[in-house]
């Protein structure tokens, strides 16, 4: 469990001229959630953006540069460990086919980067405690205090066949895995105690052994001795995140997580969310205010609400009608191929397709007047949680979220890039600021404290006054 | 097999205004050996010397900043998956027990440098192909071309038990695993042609997939489906370094490796593994040209053959006894802890050590006049090649080796930093330079193109004229 401290530094005001007048206001939490650009299938082709963005670093490190200096939270990276399985005519069109690994576009954005946090997935299903420890470490450490560890349990199978498995692990097993792989990673990062090292050329001693210590797990999934060959991270541990939206995801979210990166469908969801797993908390007395649930927001803005619209319904129209439909027919639980693709939805029998999910569709077709093809273009680019008007709508929207605890904060994600971004961090950004619910100025240096979050203590060495800094 | 091209823009002079009149003769290829500062375990506590260096970012990027700007071939990192084991006297004085993980290191100075190679040490024990051939695929990428592979099979017991083996894998075992896992990790490069991806907004192809190859592999040791979710390296394959100095690691070096990292003790050493290494290439029909020769060495500079023997004499005492006698037990063994510090070494008896390696070092004694104590600091700081004198002496030595077919060149190791590094790069260096044996500019901008190799051509794809560049 997280121990609980006070967040260093989280109310230390700026100057007073620096400041609205409202500086006890709640404030939004925002990541940008990179893939490592845009979730959006057709945003590569939008007018204007870079088609290459996907693998070319002088891109990527200019987006997240802007992100700093609008004041972001952090850049966090999705990741999968396979090319998608999908249907060819929809493969040939998907710019994530190729993609940066975390941990180095990461490092090399740690490097360019001054105070924005770099949140990397890693998955505990195919990859090894030490390793992963050790890497978010040294990111840590590289960065000054900004890794965060997005933990997955990687459900896709193609995953896999990548690693020498034949059969996915099951869902329980993962959890069960994960767990344990979340107890070795933060038992080897408090290997070293923080004034371990001494580094006293006069008499010799690089560190005090007294104060490393030797994990050495024997577990039901993992042995592992340690210590690891690390000084602990400047953050004690990297932040962490999860995106378990399960029972048991939110379990372990409850027990383990800082940050929550949610999928909520509207703000009733996300108010139920919100209020299960900072229940859940309470509940083995942890701290609400100590994890952060972001649900993922698809921005679009425009200088009208209409604008904003046409732009969606632009982007949306670049979602090849094949991978579209496919979409579309998943969701409803029916072939939708032969359906006019400019008519409105028919009326289709129910089937074994998520009922929800199948009626979400057809309202969404209702509401918004969508033909097959729009429906099935929307589905097939992006059907999550959208914010989609003026800086001002938009900031409405994010205040009532944060005022009505749908959430703490918003993971953003971009339509295209680079003009996508650009309107978050030069129109919306300057809103939110305007209405004191975002920082004008990181308050401190780590991701920990961007997020008000406490520094872990070491399980195995109290802290010194002098290590407490 | 490494398919041999002509390789690119070698002999592409720049104007003859920058070049000495011998622009034909052989050139030296030059890397630094960094762990990731110093090997000699005294480094951190020499005057002037940065104790924190070796986990300290900054620094960190000070040296590869100055070692691009004196124009090396490439920053090769070492790397021990372990807190090494050694006798608490010993360990409390190693700077080695914190260090930097490779690839985040390596892709955060990818991000600050711009020409200088970034060679990372990835193990074939304890990692996983498709881990290994992205993250160094998505190095390359990050850097322009620039990364290298330093095979290890890791040959450490106490790696072993941090990755949930009781027992480590057995030399002949180790060596059939890196063989197929090197198969794999380069069929994973080789998953897309270097023109699949053609990104075309109009048309919303974003790639070929008759350019994309599913690998497939099922053998002894892995199973590996493919592709690989990213691009082919600027490279086509990160130049592939080894440092085996069995028989076993020579073959594999032969059949594989592109830069092999020796560890002679002299010239004549040096010269018969060159000549066996280059012959087993020829004997497979491999260009020996396409494998550099890149033995360890230590330099030490004064102006002075004198003063150099002085800083060299200081940096060894300054390790620690406990752990200097430790080493000079073993190499002799027998214990020596004994003996008089500040007596020559006495006579023993001849046992089980090695006997090579106990005549050498009791030659060393004799040759140098060193008493017990300085031989034994000797070996527990380094004690591997050395060139320690002024920057004419140590550039004789080296044009030596060049000339002799010694080596192609050297891995520099630095007796501390930033002082003795900089005592290369602007004392020998220039020195080099002067004597036409060492580029005063870089000739391309990849690793391949500064080391002269070949790029390798994919294996499943033909390159059609444009991707050939």
């Amino acid at each position: 469990m997280i121990p609980r401290a006070v967040p260093l530094r989280r109310h230390d005001s700026p100057t007073i001229f620096e400041r609205e007048p409202m500086t006890e206001q709640k404030q939004l939490k925002l990541g940008a959630f990179m893939r490592p650009v845009s979730l959006h299938t057709g945003a590569w082709r939008y007018p204007g953006a870079y088609p290459d963005a996907n693998f070319n670093f002088q891109h990527i490190k200019s987006f997240a540069q802007e992100l700093e200096k609008a004041k972001f939270d952090a850049f966090f990276m999705a990741d999968h460990l396979a090319v998608l399985n999908m249907p060819i005519e929809a493969l040939k069109r998907s710019q994530t086919v190729t993609s940066f690994e975390p941990f180095t576009l990461l490092s090399a954005l740690a490097a360019v980067t001054d105070r924005i946090g770099l949140v990397a997935t890693a998955s505990t299903t195919f990859d090894l405690p030490y390793h992963i420890a050790r890497r978010f470490a040294s990111l840590d450490h590289i960065s000054g205090g900004r890794a965060g560890w997005n933990i997955v349990t990687t459900s896709n199978p193609d995953a896999a066949l990548n690693f020498g498995l034949e059969e996915h692990m099951e869902h329980g097993e993962r959890y069960h895995r994960a767990r344990e792989f979340y107890d070795v990673v933060t038992g080897l990062w408090d290997s070293f105690a923080d004034d371990a090292f001494i580094r006293d050329p006069e008499s010799g001693i690089f560190f005090d052994p007294e104060r490393m210590h030797v994990l050495g797990h024997k577990g039901e999934e993992l042995s592992v001795r340690g210590p690891l060959n690390i000084a602990r991270p400047p953050q004690g541990w990297p932040v962490i995140v999860q995106a378990g939206q399960s029972d048991a995801g939110r379990q372990l979210a409850a027990e383990t997580a800082e940050a929550v990166f949610a999928a909520p469908r509207n703000l009733a969801d996300g108010k139920s969310i919100f209020a299960d797993i900072k229940g859940r908390m309470k509940a083995i007395g942890r701290d609400p205010d100590h994890l952060k649930i972001l649900p993922a927001a698809f921005i679009v803005v425009g200088d009208t609400i209409e604008e904003a619209k046409a732009k969606r319904a632009k982007l949306d129209s670049l979602v090849h009608y094949d991978s579209a439909i496919a979409s579309l027919s998943i969701a409803l639980g029916h072939d939708a191929s032969k359906f006019d693709p400019d008519a409105p939805l028919p009326e289709t029998p129910e089937t074994n397709a998520s009922k929800s999910g199948r009626e979400r569709v057809i309202a969404l077709a209702e509401t918004e007047k969508l033909t097959v093809r729009q429906l099935a273009q929307r589905l097939g680019g992006y059907a999550g949680l959208a914010f989609v008007g003026t800086p001002q709508s938009i900031a409405d929207e994010m205040e009532q979220w944060l005022h009505e605890e749908g959430s703490d904060g918003f993971n953003v994600v971009f339509p295209f890039l680079p003009q996508g971004l650009l309107d978050v961090t030069t129109r919306v950004v300057p809103e939110l600021q305007r209405r004191g619910i975002f920082r004008r100025d990181y308050e401190g240096t780590t991701l920990r404290e961007h997020l008000g979050l406490p520094r872990p203590e070491n399980r195995f060495f109290k802290a010194t006054a002098a290590a407490a800094q």
